[in-house]
């Protein structure tokens, strides 16, 4: 069950059953736009602050996904979510309504990862049937919280990322169908796809190279990832064709490089299963992003729409998903302090 | 295993080996003070800013940790681990240096009674031998996240509380012993107390009674400490006698007012067995810290210090430990928003 220093590989118990994403009007325009469960035409989604806009995205995220697998929230025993903003208020006031008892967490854009991992190690361990692992974020109220006032207009050098605007939840369970029930009479919903298991997980370290460059969380987080993928590959004793892909949560294209070239020093090479999320979210050349996507809403929308899309088809066989964070605030960042990175890692298969 | 809607019990091998706890001046002036393991003469602890202060209050607790108990950071598997600031980077630059894995959490002052929680769940689980949980505060760094800054000296209601400057960090472990080796010979240090144990964990829901006052924050959380704790007595079936003491994080005694009169409301009656840290940590009639202590490192100090201390003493048996935590942040607070709050409940016992 432990592997190795950092891994826990599970006894193939830990099903995603469902996942829901909410994405902004930016991210509908993108590569992956077809495909969001819920999309608004307003990136305010009816509040009155970005940040009231992010709570609502969670919520939002989490009743899709109660829709989508026909429960109710007093079915699902925990929830564990979080978001970029400080002290997590996105999390606290979206979804402050459920009456599901609630585990806070942060991992800066890594958090989708850290979710994750922890829901799959509360289900096989037997401590609930099913568990809501959520993550958002917004691009207005992570500016704001980060760097300048939307309407200061700065301009943003090619190794900045931008942050998306979009929510994910998902529901892990130690059952693969999901039933939806008429009064007595409950029937299996059989989609004809392969279920998606949790099948270990790898949890990250917090790894400075002394980056201070806020305009270029790829260079921060980049080291951070390598070192996870190194250690997974050393816990799973991982060797070429283990994996069909590896995805990084927001490295962008400036970290992407940068983490290809540390993982080549350690003797590993995956440039050929690799992508990054918050590469996939946004079109390179329409949509001016510069380096990419990030935030933890980029690898919570990317996961159900690309990653979990293609396991479900049987595109995919086996995938490591590495949500990345830089754990900096503005504080930190204000007082001159560098920006460490940490990933979690998820091993993903279709069964 | 699973009790009830919003608890676990445990099958009795979980244990809190060791804690370790690092407190500011004015905490060590209080009824606590003889027994801090880490007292500074200076609340910057050597730092350059407040943040960075608190900091290295998380790392010496961590420190202390692994010397009390003879470990090093690789024998940690898992840190369990956050505090009060934006983006914890309390925890982010205190932990930094160990190369130990991490979950970050936030919930807010409740964050002791989370990374507790979590770390049992994880150490019953088999997931690991040893983990850490490790919660910090710092008056002066919490202030100027949450209120004033310090010169501008605000006068302070009756009802507010005094973010107590400190840390605790709690060894969980699957055995109960603390052994330590010279070479190759490893002894069993026997120091003649009982065993504490966390037998459960009933884990909280938001509740939010609309109060928006930061003043107060004992009213922002006592509803969700009366929640949590009618929730533990309706999942572990608790009858009069059960707990020796039920000691919740940082009400106050404004806070303890309301959660007695709504428990009495509930039909629960604790007034004979109750207390609260922020009660303990501070003498109320010379310490001027109005209602008494709060934060994460509230609950945080006075674990050790006060409740595992009696239970290793044998002085207590059973008791209902439940950090509280207000969900606000700045922004929040200045956007008109109510101040929602969290309880976590660890049940321990000496065995």
């Amino acid at each position: 069950m432990i592997a190795g220093k950092q891994s826990i590989k599970f006894d193939n118990n830990v099903y995603i059953k469902a996942g829901a994403t909410v994405a902004g009007t930016k991210e509908k325009k993108g590569p992956l736009g077809c495909c969001f469960d819920v999309v608004s035409q307003d990136d305010l989604f009816g509040g009155e602050s970005w940040e009231e806009a992010e709570s609502r995205i969670q919520s939002l995220a989490f009743e899709k996904l109660l829709e989508k697998t026909g429960m109710k929230p007093e079915d699902i025993r925990y929830i564990y979510a979080g978001d970029l903003l400080g002290q997590l208020i996105a999390t606290s006031f979206g979804l402050k309504t459920y009456d599901v008892p609630l585990f806070g967490l942060y991992g800066a854009c890594s958090t989708m990862g850290e979710s994750l991992s922890l829901a799959a190690m509360c289900v096989n361990a037997g401590f609930a049937d099913n568990v809501a692992a959520i993550a958002s974020s917004h691009f207005a109220s992570a500016e704001k919280q980060f760097r300048f006032p939307l309407l200061y207009g700065n301009q943003r050098p090619m190794s900045s990322t931008w942050t998306v605007t979009g929510a994910g939840a998902y529901l892990v369970s130690n059952s693969p169908v999901i039933t939806k029930c008429d009064g007595d009479v409950c029937r299996i919903v059989d989609n004809g796809y392969a279920n998606v298991i949790i099948s270990g997980i790898t949890t990250g370290k917090i790894v400075d190279y002394g980056v201070k460059d806020s305009m270029n969380m790829g260079a921060c987080m980049a080291p951070a990832a390598a070192d996870l993928i190194e250690a997974n590959y050393k816990d799973f004793e991982v060797t070429k064709g283990y994996y069909d892909m590896i995805i990084t949560g927001d490295l962008g294209y400036t970290g992407k490089e940068i983490l290809l070239t540390l993982l080549k020093e350690k003797g590993i090479d995956i440039s050929d299963i690799y992508t990054d999320c918050g590469i996939e979210v946004f079109d390179k050349n329409e949509q001016d992003t510069q380096s990419g996507g990030s935030g933890c809403g980029c690898s919570a929308i990317v996961l159900d729409t690309l990653v979990l899309d293609k396991l479900r088809k049987r595109e995919l066989k086996r995938v490591l998903f590495v949500p990345t964070g830089a754990l900096l605030s503005q504080v930190s960042f204000n007082e001159g302090k560098s920006i460490p990175g940490i990933a979690h890692g998820v091993v993903l298969e279709a069964v």
